[in-house]
């Protein structure tokens, strides 16, 4: 037996999330079913983020016991070949020591959020962006962001579902960059609240046009009321990008 | 009656090409019927490029006679309303002066070929890019490109349907960049052959891989013979970029 580090891509408009649902196809389950058409034991995978439906993914990292002695570039090409035709690839895969754990062993996680900031619809790029209409003003987007970072408690940034004991994180980066018609928000942390990314988001947004101030953004941290913040992001803008490890426990990539 | 030019982008996966076919839909087709639905006559478009089925855009051009008299805002509404749920968008509509044809006015057509170049197949672009596991050594597909670069005949590099009465062409860029993950083949001439960036992009991965030298791609070039050049590249990794069109003909856009 032995465990592996997978960094997997997907995209989740293909899926209802990542963990196993009873209403439908779940990553965890493309891939724990692929692991199981080459090994005698299907391994429960764990994930550095279990992300919502429709939500994506360009290097979630999970890790997997498995059973079987083989190479691993012939288990990369094998994990590849039995998650088709599923829109779920594996990037990367190591070996790594039975500690390491893709879910507790993260230190720090990292997503961006796609906004096509366009008067057009997307036609590429349906289901992978958010479609903002109104040109967005990224300095007060900005001054907006410089309010949310640090330690915090955001309560007012999270859903009714979360189910963390407290509200209070430590935002390491919230940043808002342009990139052609699109905009970014990169948001890192060592972990995050439920929805907590397309909460900050869409209450970003409406900072970027002039319907807040970022004086709006300081009162609806400080009323630790979900009501208080912003409307949530859609998930399909939503990319899970990396997570980080410490160096001891991640192993070494193919 | 006022002639507008129109802006496109759209997801070539979902259609089999550009111009009407017996055997799918056409963008062509899903573009008129649009204009049909708010309007007393269905005009015939032009377009710039006549993609084939797979390719995309992402700033196609065409033009089209339009017989009802409305605010060109409500126009662009109109058209990008009828067209869903094609993945088919206009970005861009300007009235136009009735001399302004989308193709015979064009002076300079751009592509842009994506190759993602890692072990990885894409899942979140799948059909939208050419996975190229072999790492591509740029350098060499830069010589190759230099052979191509400038008034030569194309003969072969050109499908055997293509139509063109002449394989002359001047083709005045042909450049390779390296955008993360993916090798970009930025292709621009007056007007190309039919497969002629397809083929200078299988060419020139040929001579990435090491599998040809930058002298076969001018022993290619001299033998005038499409057997003689490389694989055509698939379809979907194209993209009709831009077009562009002398400043007194093209109006302006909203």
């Amino acid at each position: 037996m032995q465990r592996y580090r997978l960094t997997l891509e997907f995209d989740g408009s293909a899926f209802v999330g990542w963990q196993y649902q009873t209403n439908g196809l779940t990553v965890q389950e493309v891939v724990e079913t692929a692991i199981g058409r080459f090994c005698a034991t299907v391994p429960r995978i764990m994930s550095a983020g279990r992300t919502d439906s429709g939500v994506h993914a360009l290097g979630m990292v999970a890790h997997a016991d498995i059973d079987r002695d083989m190479p691993v570039d012939r288990l990369f090409e094998a994990l590849n070949f039995h998650m088709r035709p599923h829109p779920v690839v594996v990037r990367e895969i190591a070996p790594v020591p039975p500690e390491f754990d893709a879910r507790r062993s993260c230190i720090q996680r990292h997503y961006v959020y796609r906004i096509l900031n366009r008067h057009a619809p997307p036609a590429l790029d349906a289901g992978r962006v958010w479609h903002v209409v109104k040109p967005l003003d990224l300095d007060l987007m900005r001054e907006g962001a410089a309010r949310l970072v640090g330690h915090r408690n955001f309560e007012s940034f999270r859903s009714a579902h979360c189910q963390s004991k407290t509200a209070e994180k430590t935002l390491e980066r919230l940043e808002i960059t342009r990139e052609g018609e699109e905009v970014h928000v990169h948001a890192s942390a060592r972990s995050f609240l439920h929805n907590q990314v397309r909460i900050l988001t869409g209450t970003l947004v409406d900072v970027g046009k002039r319907r807040w101030t970022p004086d709006d953004v300081t009162r609806a941290l400080a009323a630790r009321d979900r009501q208080a913040a912003g409307p949530t992001a859609p998930a399909c803008g939503l990319y899970f990008l990396r997570a980080d490890y410490p160096p001891e426990t991640s192993g070494n990539a193919t």
